[in-house]
């Protein structure tokens, strides 16, 4: 188990994700003032993938370089702002997510036994 | 810009993304001892639709529950791992990739300039 390249490889989703949510913001904030812009970075993000954060910022810089500068100072402050809540919220997300699944086979395997309660008793 | 809701998503996101490296992690350690079942596995990985980690989990589990329960142990222990790091790796990720993104952005315009050079004295 190669922790540091899993952290590694972690930080670049994040920071292609965390892009993604930028762009998300800009397209809302153009869309107050003006339209137009909003709704062609909007066709824009569609063209271009932007699963891949870097290359899509690449695009954009070739045709409109004001967005692409917007999106940089966009992103940075959205990783300034929930980078510290992410380790606790992570965690506790993950333990909850875990007890829900393993409550739910719980309750499938009690399901399971109580619809075919012979075969679960021959099993005892 | 709703911080709450995108760090939420943001934790999603990392949680799916969790998932995913520990069912690599998984694969990889079974290569070792039960091949048969890391090639499963896998087979199983390639059908079922990784990007939902909890769908995907589901799924596992009513096929092959002792690799489901694993894959949740081993997606905390990631969890519990990387978290702490994260913070301080996605903000200095980010000022490094705005820093490259400037850098070509203004080496790219330097080149036009470079390329053009009338049309630029033309614009002083």
């Amino acid at each position: 188990m190669d922790l540091k390249r899993i952290a590694k490889d972690t930080t670049k989703t994040l920071t292609s994700y965390l892009t993604y949510q930028a762009v998300r913001v800009v397209i809302s904030q153009l869309d107050e003032t003006e339209p137009k812009r909003a709704y062609w970075l909007h066709q824009f993000s569609a063209r271009e993938k932007i699963q891949d954060g870097e290359a899509y910022l690449q695009a954009l810089f070739r045709e409109r370089q004001d967005l692409a500068f917007r999106i940089l100072t966009v992103r940075e402050h959205l990783a300034n702002e929930i980078a510290e809540a992410l380790p606790e919220m992570l965690r506790s997300t993950i333990q909850q997510a875990n007890m829900d699944q393993r409550r739910q086979q719980l309750e499938r395997i009690t399901q399971l036994e109580l619809t075919a309660p012979s075969s679960s008793i021959d099993s005892l």
